[in-house]
């Protein structure tokens, strides 16, 4: 296996495609309709879906492909070369603002990961990483995090988790919101986990997300010291939805043993 | 008063204090320790305050300034022309993340806002607006809100208001947390009302808001139709810290009406 190859070939479709976008967006400024307009942005998501199929599947037929749209294969198992890819990540920000979502994908082999991607299109960030090989914005190399206290720590958790849900207890999540720095939510699990892998939240808490939304995530965050798993302190699981946490490595123990608290 | 002229007096002063910051973050990548790095953060922000103030009391002697730092005017009334300056909104941001701040200034006479502007300056977005003609991002004149429903709503909220605190009745915001479409959480308030003016929120709420947060984004937003009140539903104060809405029209007392309910 080639991975300098498979890293410029990844990073190349991912900068095409993260073009194609922009360019859509920009056509779009001549549909009149605000209906149209909602349509052209649906078409823009399923084209960028089917460019990266096409392409994967073209150049690389003996790997499979694990992705939101179903276009992809259906995956039981995490043998072989798995490219784990959401083409835009953040949907909701993707048709409501036009920014703040992302490219993301996750090469791995039989579930280690070996490459990770994030771009965030509209910001034109991009985040790599290949497994050993530290992890990268653009072309500057991302520092080691290092142990920030929870009192000093900015926590990426949406409002859903502080209300009553049935995946966590919001009792002790309200407990968390009041010792913490501050809060914050962008809407995109992809640009999220790059932040953290950044250094710009502490860390990052979600109850339902698929492999997809942190596959590339993790290749990043893992390459800088930040600790992935789920709510039970494993590794994730990569096969299906799940709760998942990233956190600088003192704070996702405190977090996991004070605050984040599944219900049975 | 030559208003075309204070326009582009201020957006001139904005354009280079912006610079100053940008080029001030690059030099810092030389600094070693962190310590050392903090120090300097904590000096960019004292300078821009700096440059602003001696800049507006230079070249405009008679009118007042109300600012953050307190470098500024000891404002009582809202008599005269004010320029309420923000040098950096979103201080968290600005130390923890060196993005997602903005400069925000709002200049008003007698209480009337005539000018405002907010610069996202790592983003490059400027923000700005004349009273009665319209507002812009960059050179792009942006749209007239048009009525959302809640349900397709994206509200800007933090997690401590979803949490029990003194302000108002968290039970209520737990209801609106599970009956609009999503909610998102920047930590700036300039930026989170440059999102709604922008369409890309369709509200956003905050309990301790100052004078010098919103009173540039006022100004934009009033000028796309977004309706900007106290909780009370009444015009701000502009004159001490208040709790804070903006939203598209219809939304505006929807909120009010059902959702955000002030502690007696």
């Amino acid at each position: 296996m080639n991975w300098g190859h498979i890293d410029r070939y990844a990073k190349s479709l991912i900068k095409e495609a993260g073009h194609q976008i922009r360019v859509s967006f920009y056509q779009q400024i001549d549909v009149e309709t605000k209906a149209d307009a909602n349509d052209l942005v649906t078409n823009i998501d399923r084209e960028v879906e089917r460019f990266f199929i096409n392409r994967i599947k073209r150049d690389f037929p003996t790997h499979r492909i694990l992705g939101e749209e179903g276009f992809g294969d259906e995956v039981q198992s995490l043998e072989g070369v798995i490219w784990m890819l959401d083409p835009i990540d953040g949907t909701m920000n993707f048709v409501h603002q036009k920014r703040n979502f992302a490219i993301s994908l996750g090469i791995y082999v039989d579930g280690v990961g070996m490459l990770g991607y994030i771009y965030d299109v509209m910001g034109d960030d991009f985040y790599h990483a290949a497994k050993g090989e530290g992890a990268y914005l653009n072309d500057e190399r991302l520092s080691q995090l290092e142990i920030t206290p929870l009192s000093d720590a900015i926590i990426g958790i949406n409002a859903s988790w502080v209300a009553p849900n049935r995946h966590i207890d919001n009792e002790k999540v309200i407990e968390l919101v009041k010792a913490c720095r501050g809060t914050r939510s962008y809407g995109s699990a992809a640009i999220e986990l790059a932040h953290v892998s950044a250094g710009r939240l502490d860390a990052y808490v979600s109850m339902r997300l698929s492999p997809w939304d942190i596959a590339g995530g993790i290749v990043i965050a893992q390459e800088v010291g930040a600790v992935a798993t789920n709510l039970k302190g494993e590794a994730p699981g990569l096969l299906g939805q799940e709760p998942f946490i990233v956190a600088r490595p003192g704070l996702h123990r405190d977090l996991l043993t004070n605050y984040i608290k599944l219900k049975q």
